[in-house]
Parts: structure tokens; sequence; C-alpha cells
């Protein structure tokens, strides 16, 4: 997030170690930390070696110490940023969740899963969403997470905590469903499948199925009976349940940030990219900048794609065209090549509008600044942040103002499946997950041929091949630090920003789902 | 259209020939036709012939007379629906255009642009859009349209006239810059290319600037001087002013249609699907649920993408959860996979949200009906309409409610160009234009079979190949009338709908940019 995070609000970064600010917001570092600043558990660092990674100038790369801390033979590395936040700010997860089935008919008078999981911490604790010390789970899941931070590393850590667990509590919900194979999903979930012919409810929404009747009808003949089709259910699979779970789960833990931060010091905002494997699928989730692939006999395939002011444009103009009170009067919805000088004001410009991809004029009459600005990867919104999906930023305002960046974040995911066991997957098909430290100096297609050709030159049988070539795709994003700063190949610029990555073999799971 | 307009609106139908009426807003029959219903004008058809073409049991297949009435050799073929409709509902324009170079600087005092067009017909009358006699013309454009009207033929008919007088009144504006090779457009158009530096306008906008500057410089640094790249304009192209000319004739052509409904009567609604080439690229512009393939070497390039209730689902639930009030408290803005009955309230069901691509299930409240159902090619807007983009529809209406539809459809194309100039064509590559009517029975695949095997059989030289090759994809599309209705091959049905289609052969496109 080098250059994506305004520097107005960068600058209370120092304190992030004591969960630093997000805004000017009250409920901020006199709180306490809900967790404290660390780096993913399955690195087993010590104090000191947390301390020794966070070495500006030597930014040495993490790497797992043994492999069998990850399933699949995982292999991670990370790597801290150049000096832009005293600490790296993003996190990672990995785990392997357990889920019980439990009956949604054995849950007792309250029914209402909203209500037991409102009830419940989400944090595992009392859910045995792990223990499984009873031989009565069910349905496991692999799960990897990356969290790029900002503004401090709050919500990423929190996330980097919880997400799963969210997951894990939706997963649960539907469960029964997920386990019996071939059942389609009832729209509604609290009965047998219901009759699908229409109850004479109300005149008027009889009225509308009558009209769809018949226009869906014989041509011209409005009167005649209605046909099937009008009332058959759509087709709700199994999988898009799951997309349901985690999208819904990612929604949940954006609304527990917000709330825990009336009692706990939460700082910043972060992305969060996600994969969850379940009954032989991939599910990979991504609220923000950071990405996806999978390499398969060298083939790349993408599994995300980014949220950022750029690719995020139309929709955010299209929110501030809807909402002009979300401008605060010092903003305008409309994008313009460059910004707009006072003396240019009653002059033709070009612009783009909500609507439109091409440029057109207009005579300008205002001197605001342009909610999107300036273009490409510096682009920002409201002049203060360069991503536009994930979790926290709850408190964010533009530098010297009361406007809220929030309304125009989204925490939803975009979700996308793979059928993992659907093909063969040999030794060297990986997924890769980086945040965009990584993809900021690397193209998918170098990333693709750096692993391909690192793993070609190991044993195929040495789990460790994972990690070594995962460290070697952070070297390369990093480079080496020369006069005029760190380079990679062909002299360009190295990242100078948190890097970190997934390298997770296809082949595992094959043979364990 | 067939199965995509409320019957309550059709019903309306059997007054197209004086206009029908759209909606029960004043303004109907009892007002002038903007234009009297007709076919295409180069089809070259006399009353009678026009009147034959309205027969609902033969199908006869409307073929051109001449070759030579269309640009580049361009086949053209339609044929009327099974009944759904007193007329052909679908319209067509093809013409050629020339623009005469108008630099800006000569346009006189008034150089307001948006005035200028305003006090223009835009019928071409008196703008010399299309004389060109005094051998001053200096750009060409082809253009090629397909309207697929709905509940009357008025606004079809009106865009068919109209809405290429639109684009060339936009491009002509932006014409001084197209015609100067490499010149990139400058983002004032009404000096020289300005002074890149800000001028000290405003405070706030100064420290947005100062914001951004800090942000993108050194790290930590906020001093720092700030780097050019702040001050750069967006790289704009010609391309994407042409781009910008065409959405934004588009929108000219709706509120033509919108205010010239209080002084005629212009019934109902329509999609549009142009094409123009100009300076050696193809602009494809679609509205709706017509489709453009280019088949090139046997093999697909979609060159536009349908908008339907299911395909603009996201956009239109978005709208309606931003301004429930357009909804009239009889609909919900979520999704349900079928409707949710009385005695269901209170339970939990199956829905989406605007965020989401899977399901989940919540505690439902309301029996209100759902925005968007029911789904797939059924689906509708307010139990109302199946397509969302177009023009007209102004005064559509809810039945028996004073819920406006207009609010929810949009006049925005999405454009797409294909640099025509950079490939070699072949006689045989064509780009294909259909009205709903094809695609509903043909996929992309078949189609270009179809056509690839029919042009395989022709001279290379007959130019009245494509034409030939028009007419078997209609003939294919709407089939052969059996005991049981229209059947094409392998018994399935046929289209019941108007089926309109232009083959046009690109490499003439070739010869003559």
């Amino acid at each position: 997030m080098l250059t994506r995070v305004k520097t107005a609000v960068a600058s209370l970064m120092g304190g992030v170690m004591a969960g630093g600010s997000n805004g000017d917001h009250p409920g901020g570092p006199e709180l306490p930390l809900k967790f404290p600043y660390s780096r993913p558990e399955f690195l087993g660092l010590s104090a000191d070696e947390v301390e020794c990674s966070a070495d500006h100038i030597a930014r040495p790369i993490l790497i797992l110490k043994e492999t069998k801390r990850l399933p699949w033979a995982t292999g991670y590395a990370e790597v801290i940023n150049a000096g832009k936040s005293t600490l790296n700010e993003d996190q990672a997860c990995c785990e392997v969740l357990m889920l019980k089935r439990r009956p949604l008919e054995s849950s007792g008078p309250n029914r209402n899963p909203a209500a037991r999981r409102r009830s419940s911490l989400p944090n595992g604790e009392g859910l045995g969403l792990r223990d499984g010390s009873d031989g009565s789970e069910d349905l496991t899941f692999h799960y990897w997470a990356l969290f790029d931070g900002h503004a401090g590393s709050g919500a990423a850590v929190m996330a980097s905590r919880l997400l799963h667990h969210h997951i894990a509590l939706h997963l649960q919900e539907v469960m029964e469903i997920l386990c019996t194979p071939n059942l389609q999903p009832p729209t509604c979930l609290d009965e047998e499948p219901v009759n699908h012919l229409l109850s004479a409810t109300s005149n008027r929404a009889l009225s509308r199925a009558a009209s769809l009747r018949g226009a869906a009808g014989a041509p011209g003949s409005p009167s005649a009976p209605p046909p099937t089709r009008f009332f058959t259910e759509k087709k709700v699979s199994q999988e898009s349940l799951v997309i349901g779970a985690i999208e819904n789960a990612f929604k949940d833990m954006d609304v527990q940030i917000e709330k825990e931060k009336a009692s706990f010091n939460i700082s910043g905002g972060c992305t969060a990219l996600m994969v969850a494997c379940l009954q032989g699928k991939l599910y990979v989730g991504n609220a923000g900048d950071s990405r996806a692939i999978i390499v398969r006999a060298g083939e790349v395939i993408p599994m995300s794609s980014e949220f950022t002011p750029e690719s995020e444009r139309q929709r955010l103009q299209f929110l501030a065209y809807m909402q002009p009170h979300l401008l605060g009067n010092e903003f305008t919805h409309l994008e313009f090549p460059r910004r707009v000088q006072r003396k240019e004001v009653g002059k033709r410009m070009l612009y783009r509008d909500f609507t439109m991809s091409g440029w057109w004029s207009c005579y300008h009459h205002i001197v605001h600044f342009p909610l999107v600005f300036p273009s490409g990867s510096d682009a920002r919104v409201l002049a203060t942040i360069g991503v536009t999906r994930g979790f926290g930023d709850h408190n964010l305002r533009v530098h010297d103002s009361n406007i809220y960046i929030k309304p125009f974040l989204s925490c939803c995911p975009e979700v996308r499946v793979y059928p993992l066991s659907q093909f063969e997957h040999g030794a060297d098909d990986v997924l890769i997950l980086g945040t965009d430290g990584l993809w900021d100096v690397l193209s998918n297609q170098e990333v693709a041929e750096a692993v391909t050709g690192f793993l070609a030159n190991c044993d195929p049988d040495d789990q460790h091949r994972y990690t070594m070539a995962a460290q070697d795709l952070v070297m390369r994003a990093r480079g080496e630090l020369k006069d005029r700063g760190w380079r990679i190949t062909n002299d360009r610029l190295g990242s100078g920003d948190d890097i970190t990555v997934y390298i997770i073999p296809l082949m595992y799971g094959n043979k364990q789902n």
C-alpha cells in the first residue's frame, strides 16, 4: 500500500505498535488493544525475532521454519516495507477448521441463527469449531488468508484472527444442506419444501403475478393458464450458499470491527484475500488489491480482480451522484483528466460521469476536487485512500474535514470458484496469493514463470520446495539494496511495500478432498 | 422481445399503427405521430409490400432488393413476429455520413455547442451533414443500427431516423481534434494547452493537493517537492472522445424523445445497437439485448454484452436500495429464488441483495414483490419490462400503480472498439448484428458456423452473398411452421419474435478506410 494511503493519515502510523489511530475520532490510543501486533503464529517467531524482522535496511525475508506447520506443504514468505511504516502491516492466517454437523432441527426452540451467532463470541471459543475431539466433525475446510493493512495494523491483525471464525459460523448454518449430496437448497430454510403454488395473499401481488403469467403465456392470450415456469424456483446451488456464507462473513467481520472500536483500539483498515477449500472446491474471496492466480501446467488462471479507485470509479461516482451530501460540498462526482483551475471555470472541459467510459466536454462551473483523482495506480478516493474494499476505516475522514470515507468503501468480496477436484494436478500446479507489494512490480506472467522455473529445479518430493519458491518470489519483488534504492531485474525499482506470498500446491488438495 | 414485455402494456399494442400508447399518461394517441410506421427505407418497399410483410402466418423474410443500396455490400434480412404484435417492432438504419471540418474557432461568439445543438433540429437538415456537395467533407463515417421496439413502435422508428444525426453532431464538435493525427485532446477545449501547474485557488483545494503530493512523494517527507506525476494529465485518446460522443448522443436521443412526447405521439421504448466505422475503427454501441459478434477466420469475437434484469440485477438493486421511494412501498430490492408466500413471513428465507452473487438467508418480514423477478431470460424489472437499457418508456408505469419504470432504465450504451485497420480481413470475415429474436434461439457458435458454412458455398466475388447469408440466418432462427408451431433444427422451437440481421463484411472496411 506504499503509494496508496494519504500521508496525513500515514503520519499517525508511528503509534501503530500501540494501535495507532484512524482519523481523529474518539476511541483511539487510550483504549486497550483488541489484539497485540504480531507476525503470523505459524512462523513461530520469538519477540526478538519479530523485532529483527522489522529492519527496514536489511529487510530480511521471513519463511516457515517447519513446513509441517501449514497444510498441503504450503509455502509462505514475507518481507517488511522499506520504511513507510514502523511495522509490517501485512498479516496472514492459515487454518484447518472442522465443522460439526449440527442439524437445524436440533438447535432447540431458539432457531434464530442470527441470535445464536450474536450470543457467541466469534473467536471459536465455546463453538467446538476446532476441537473435533469427540470424533463428530463432519466437514473440514482449509483456509488461507492475507490482509494488507493501512494507517495502522489493528484491523489487519483482528481480521487475521477472526475472519475464519465468521466464515465457519456461516457455513455451520447451512451445513446440513451442504452435507446432503445433490440436495437443492429450499427457499424457505425453516420447513420442508413447500407447495410452489402462490397463496392468494394480496390483490396487488396477485395482480403482478397475473400480469407476469399473461406475458409469459401464449401470445395474445392473457387468460391462458399460468405456465409452469412462473411457479418454478430459481435453482440455488450448494456452491452459491457457500459463496453467500463467505460474503456475509465478510460483512459480519466489518460490523464487528465497527462495534468493538467503542471498547478497543483497532487502528486503520485492511484489504482481505482468502481461500477456503471445501468439498473439493476452492473459493477465493477478495476485497481489495491483493491478488490470487492459479498456475496450472505453466498457464495462468486469474482467481481475483483488484478493487481500486480506478477499477471501481463508476460505482463510486454513481454513489456520489445519488448521495451528493457524502461529498460535503468539497468534491465533485465528475472525473477530469487533470485538476481544473479556477481560471477555467466557465470553459469547456473534458469530463466523465458514472455512465461513461469515454470522455466528453461540458461547461465547467465548479472548482471542487474530483471524487477519484488522479488516475491509474495513484488514484485515490476523496484524496485519501487508494483501495476501495476491505475492513475497518470506520472513522477515517478526509483531512481537515467532516467528510467520511467509509460510505464509499465496501467490505463485500468478489468470490470465484475453482473446481479443484475436477482436475488432476501435478506437483508444479499451484495457487499463488500475494499482497500488492508483489503484483506492483511483477506481472502474472513473470510470477508464473518464476515459480514454474524455480519448482522445476527442486526435488518434486521435497515438501519444502513451495516455501523456497515463495522466498524466491519475495526476493524477486523486493530486489537488492543498491545505491539507488531497491532494484530488481533489468534495474527496475523493487517493491518498497510490505510483500507477502503464499504458494499452495494443488496436488495435495486432490489427495485430501 | 416476445416474452419480455408485460401483457398489460402489450394489450395496448393494437393501436400501434396510430402510435399506440406507453402507459396511461396524457400525450398519447390523440397527438400527431412524430414519424409514421414504416420498414427501413433501404428495403425500398411499397405500401402494399409493407402490408404483406406483416403476415404472421407466412412470415415472409424480407431482404435487400439491390445490394448497392447499402455500403460494403452489407447483407440484411428481417422477419415479423408470429403474432405478438400487429407490426414488426424491429427497426433498422444504415447510412454513410460525411462530416465537414468546421473549426471550433470559426463558430463565432456563441461557442456553446450545447446551445448550438439545441437550436438545430437534429434531423440533419440545415447542418450539411450529408450534402458534401461543395467538396468540403473531411470525415466519412459508416453507420448501421438496429432498434428493437416494445409496447409500440414510436420510439424505435424515431431512433432509427435520428440517432445517427445525434452522433454526427457530437462528432462534429470534436472533429478538429479527430482530424489532427496524434493530437492528444486537451483537457480544456476552449484554449491552447494550459500550464499544468495549479493556480492558488482555494485553501481547501490546495490542502487536498498538498496531501496528495505528500503521499505520492518520498515516504515520510510531506514537505518534499511535488512530484511531476501529480501535475500530469490523464492521457485522453482520440478513440475515447469518439466513445464519449456516442455515449452522449444516446443520452440526447433519449432526451429528445422525452421532450417531443409533449407534442407528438411517440409510443413505447426500444433497445439500440449501433456500429460506426470511423478512421479505421469500428465502434459498437449497445443499450439493450441485441447483440453484435465478429466472425474472423471462423472464430467468434463478442462485440457487445446484453443488458437485462438478470445481467443488471446488482445495478438495479443498488439503485432501489439507495432510493427506496422508487419502489412505491410495493416492491423490495431483495431477490428471492421464488415468490414468497404470506405464511412464510417471519421465516428464514434465501435472498440476495446488491452486494451478493451467492445466496444467504434472512428472517423475512415482507410480502413485497421482488424488484427483479423471476430469473433468467424471463426476468422483469418491477414485474413490467424485460430489458433494462434503451430509449423511450418515459411514461411507462407498473400496472395499476404510480410507480414509474424509467428511473431503473438506462439509455447509456456500452461501447466496444475493434481496430479494423489493424487486421487483414478475408471475404468471409464479417460483423453480425442481430436483435434478440436471433440470439434467443441460436448461440454465437451456431450463428458463426451457419454464416461461415453458407459463405463458403458462395462465389467470393458475389456481393449478394451477405444478404443471402442474412436470409439463411433469419430462416434458421424463424424455422418452419409445423403442427406444433415454428420449429428449427432438432425440432427446437423457432423464434416467434421479430428477427432482424445485418451481415457486414469487414474486407470492404479495410478497402474503404
